[in-house]
Order: C-alpha cells, then sequence, then structure tokens
C-alpha cells in the first residue's frame, strides 16, 4: 500500500497548548461560466456530492412536470432539496407529498434512521417510536421521484434502482446541469438508497453558481435557467424546509436573507451559490458565485467552521449577517463541567486561480 | 497561515468506487527497554492521551497507598483504569468506591454527560435521567483521585486542580513511567475536567510495553514493576469495568485472554501492551511489546480498523483470537435499507525502523 497525502490542513484542534486534531479540506470557488477563481488544497477532489447534489435531482424531478402535475407547493420543492431534521412539520409535509403524488408510504424505498436531531430522537425515545421511510431525514427527494415516476409514465416500483428510467433521466440531468458528459460523472448507493453522484468539487461549486445566477436573471433566458431559479427560490425562501432548528443550512439562508443558497452533504461536503452583486464581481466572478468545500474526514463541525470562514475570506455578504454564524465559525470546546478545554483553529487560506476555463 | 501535511493516510472509505474520505495516523511500535522497533507516519507526534493514560494516573494513585487503605478491589482498580459505559455495573461500582474513600458523590468534580453506549442513553432518557458526576465514564478515575488525596494527607477539595498536591503527584509519576522529565510533558484540561497529558507517541507505546512487561516478571523486580503489573491483571481480569458491552477495549482484552491489555483514549488515541512471547521477541522486542496509535482527525471507527489490522500485521495472538476482533477490523458500511454501500480500505503499514535507542 502507498503512503498517499491527502491535502493541505484546513483546521486544527487544540486542547490546552497541545494539537489534539488536524483535519483536511479542499475548496473551490467558481463562477457562473464555470471560471476556477480560488482554491485551498484540490479543487478537482472527486467528491460524492451526496445531499449536496439534492438540488439537481429536483432539478431532473422538476423537469418531468411532476410539480405541476401533482399540485406540489414552493416548500414542497424545498423539501425536495432538503437533508430535514425529522421534525413533525417536516413529515407531515413528506406525508402530504405522497398523497398529492397518489402513492402511500409503503411505496417510499428509504429506510428510517434516528434522526440528525437529537431533540427529536429524544422525543422519539421516550414515547417509543419507530421511524419509518418518510421520517428518513431525504423523505421530500423520495416523495419527489414517487411523483417524477408517474410524471415520465414509468412504473413507480423500483424508481430507486440505478436502471429505473427516472434514475436515468437523473443521471442525464445531473451530469448535464454541472457541463459533464453523463461518462464522467461516477455514481454510488446512498444512505437513503437512491443512486448519488461524484464529480470534481469545482463542478459542484458550479451546480450553486448556476443556481444563484439564474435566480438573479431578470427575464429567464431558458427553461433550465427558469427551474434552476426556481429551485433557488424555494430552498431561500424555506430554509425550515431544507435542515430544521438548529442547523447550519437553516441558519445560513435566514441569516443571508435569499443572497446565497447553502447545502450540505453527507460526510462533509457544503455547496454555496451567492447572487452576482459588487462583492461577487470584486472577486473576479462573471455572474453569479460558486464555493463547494470538502472535508477529507467527513468531519461535519469542522466543515461548517470553514464554510463560515471562507465566507469572511471572501467577503461575502455584511458582518452582521456573518456574526448570527459564529457559533459554528468558532463552535464552543468546553468539557463536562462547562470549562473551555481548548479551541478550533482554521488555517484554511484561499489562494486566486491563474487559469479560467 | 501555511499548509501542514499532516501525515500518510492509513484508511480509505469509498461509496462504490468513488472515495468517500480519507484518514491520516500515526503509529509507534516499541519494546519494553524503550527501542522503537515499527512505525507508520511519525511515531513522534506529540499526542494528547486522553483516557489512554488512565493506567499512568491509577499508577500515581496506587503508588499513594490509597487502594489497600480503603479496602479497594481488584475491579475497582480496572474502573480507575476504564471509560466506561455507564452501565449500572459501572455506576453503582463507582457508588462503592466512593463510599469506601469516605467520600460523597457531591466530592465529585467530573460532570454527567451522555453515555457512550447508546443502550444506557435510551433507558436514560425513557426514564427522564438525568445523569451526575457518578455516572461520567471516568468516575472510577475519579472516585480514586478521591482516596489518592487523603491517602497523603491532602484535602479532597479541589483534587482535580493542576496545584493540587496529588495532581503534582500524578504529573510527576506519569512523567516518570514513560522515563521523561517532568517538563517534557504537556498539560491540558480533559473532559472529566482532570489533568491530560500529551506527549510523544513512542512515550505511550512504552507505557504500556512496560505494563505488559511487569506482568510478566516471575520475581518482581520493584515496587513500580509490582504496581504496573497490579494494574495490568486488573484490567486484563475485569475488561468490562475498562469499557462494556459492545466495546472494542472489552472485546480485544476478552479475545486475547490476559495477552496483551489496551486502552482508548477520546480523540482516537490507542495503546496496547503485549506480555513477551515468541512473537513479540521475533518481532526484535527486548522483553515485552508496546502499540500507540493516532488517529489525526479523531475518528474512533477507523481508529479500531487500524488496531486490528495492526495485530494481524505484527502476527499478534492467533487467527481466531483476531477473528473476535472482525467487526471493528472491516466495519459493516450499510445504508438505512441495509444496502452495502461501500467499504473501509486500511493502507497502515508498518515499517521497521532502524535506530534503537
Amino acid at each position: 500500500m502507498t503512503e498517499r497525502a491527502n491535502g493541505p490542513v484546513a483546521a486544527t484542534t487544540y486542547r490546552g497548548e497541545a494539537i489534539e486534531n488536524t483535519h483536511v479540506a479542499h475548496v473551490a470557488v467558481v463562477d457562473a461560466q464555470g471560471g476556477l477563481l480560488y482554491a485551498f488544497g484540490d479543487p478537482l477532489r472527486v467528491t460524492l456530492a451526496r445531499s449536496a447534489a439534492k438540488p439537481a435531482q429536483a432539478l431532473a424531478v422538476l423537469e418531468t412536470g411532476a410539480l405541476e402535475r401533482f399540485g406540489f407547493e414552493e416548500a414542497d420543492l424545498a423539501l425536495m432539496c432538503g437533508s430535514h431534521n425529522s421534525e413533525d412539520r417536516h413529515i407531515e409535509r413528506a406525508r402530504q407529498m405522497i398523497a398529492k403524488a397518489h402513492a402511500s408510504e409503503a411505496d417510499l424505498r428509504c429506510g428510517g434512521h434516528p434522526p440528525i436531531s437529537d431533540a427529536v430522537y429524544r422525543s422519539w425515545i421516550k414515547r417509543d417510536f419507530t421511524p419509518g421511510a418518510v421520517c428518513s431525514n431525504c423523505s421530500g427527494k423520495h416523495a419527489g421521484m414517487l411523483a417524477g415516476a408517474q410524471a415520465i409514465g414509468a412504473d413507480v416500483q423500483d424508481y430507486h434502482k440505478a436502471d429505473h428510467p427516472l434514475q436515468l433521466r437523473v443521471k442525464h440531468t445531473v451530469a448535464d446541469v454541472c457541463d459533464l458528459p453523463d461518462e464522467a460523472v461516477q455514481w454510488a448507493v446512498d444512505g437513503c438508497n437512491l443512486p448519488t453522484p461524484a464529480f470534481p468539487l469545482e463542478r459542484l461549486a458550479r451546480l450553486y453558481a448556476k443556481l444563484a445566477d439564474a435566480a438573479a436573471q431578470s427575464s429567464e433566458s431558458s427553461a433550465r435557467s427558469a427551474a434552476l431559479a426556481r429551485i433557488y427560490r424555494a430552498m431561500t425562501r424555506y430554509p425550515e424546509m431544507v435542515a430544521g432548528e438548529g442547523r447550519f443550512c437553516t441558519a445560513l439562508m435566514r441569516s443571508f436573507d435569499g443572497a446565497l443558497v447553502g447545502k450540505l452533504g453527507a460526510e462533509a461536503s457544503y455547496a454555496i451559490g451567492v447572487r452576482p452583486n459588487g462583492q461577487t464581481a470584486r472577486l473576479g466572478a462573471k455572474g453569479a458565485l460558486g464555493i463547494a468545500v470538502k472535508v477529507e474526514d467527513g468531519n461535519t463541525t469542522v466543515l461548517y467552521a470553514v464554510v463560515a470562514a471562507l465566507l469572511t475570506q471572501l467577503d461575502i455578504g455584511t458582518t452582521a449577517q456573518r456574526a448570527q454564524l459564529e457559533s459554528f465559525r468558532a463552535p464552543p470546546m468546553r468539557n463536562t463541567m462547562g470549562v473551555e478545554t481548548g479551541r478550533l483553529v482554521l488555517s484554511v487560506a484561499l489562494e486566486p486561480v491563474g487559469a479560467k476555463r
């Protein structure tokens, strides 16, 4: 076996003055035209986007016409893009989406799991609640897939399988919106049992730049652009459907109030799209800005700190907006007696990239 | 900020054929005389040993005479070295130790916390149980400290503070048993609020080699050696007090039935001491063998896999013994529908180290 270096250290935790842990990360910052503007580590790192790919999967469903056909609301579209906390409002909305799609919970092909929210977990344990498929943090995506399968005239059964007509369509749409040929995207099986894509980190950034760019266009130039704008608006208007109480995605989008869209992927990937403004232009972006991050070891606490620090480095938004993410940027490190034991020190530092596409 | 490489990749997780995460680790393998035999990454990596230092902290308490004075049993000594699951048997024993030490739970200076065991956590939530200090996974160590403080005629109050006479004694003992001058050990504050040491990884390996070496001596050469042997015997005879149901430390020591001692430290450090035998001699060890591991990012699942793989690489024990750790060496990666989504691939590979001390 070879010893491989896996990238530069983006964050170090100290206990007292001793180093406890170090964490490697990669970052890509691009514009809506795909130009690579800034990087840390390897911006081409092939990355399993996991749930950060949900907007692209939702795009494929949206383009089937399923939302109109089954009367899905804007908040339903947000839930399709969400990794929710399994709060009552999330489960209830997923149930309604399934009913609108003339399907049943038994049609879902995801499994229940302990929820992301510890408060929800505790409430489930107290009442001996066994979570079903509709409680999956991905149930919005799956409900959307049930609708999408019918919209293209396919069988609902086995909608999750890699060779199902809907998934073939999703695969093409995901590659296409990332400006990649179909065969350039690798696919694996996600935690919720749907196919999940892997592609270079800068393409994930590009996807989010496109979402933000579409949202900023006064007259929509294409059906694709209109669909991307619709996804951006749904996620930013209903950030509580994208994650939930206490979660970074919800706090981020609430704080920035429509100026950016952001989404977590499992095992610590993250992507943000920033609408074009004076600052994105100063950064050299043609159109909107896209940011994508992957922490090599999958640590989500470190991921959020890195993302919050990048917003400061790029001077995105106001100091007051970024201050609302302070508990994520500098997570308190206290022991069981409430004593501060150490700190997280960030060393992620973006470098300008000379070569544009 | 500088970009620092943090070491070689020891483990990679794949989802399908795509790399999901990579994890860096360091390993030191030494003998009881301190000779460095094998390494991976940086065997000198200054490491917060956390609870892997508990046997050395217990040594300091043992050498006060507190165990005899307060009638502590061998299983109590094991609990002093343990990071327990907060199972009833652990909490009950900690309570008895506190009573034997003529102290009360209110004297403890650790805090309660959600237990390491999810089964215990669920039972606590169901009965609205708020854990107190005696439920801390470190309560055995703290109970020992209450006894140790009295044995040296010091005040029980503030026994956890860095300048308390007992902690001054612990600091000297920890450095001394690692063959370091006092000032070569860094100290920080642990999760349970006691001082916790940081020193080079190979010194952690040496500590465990000494434990195993002492246990193998037919006539004890010194009071220190007798004390180390006593700690080894306590941990290996009562492995369920060192961790608990489902835990690696307990499974490891049960499986190896007295041939080795092993202990986890928080944020993914681990140390093992192997009694001298034909295989340790073939590996070049003078006396017992010590192994210490630190995963840079603190991932415990990866840590256990690396430790189990190292036992195979070093051919410690029998195939049947190592087979009992298979679920740790190759942890199943399945999604919420029970589908296998990927695998953990280990690239940790020990290299012989030419220079002996």
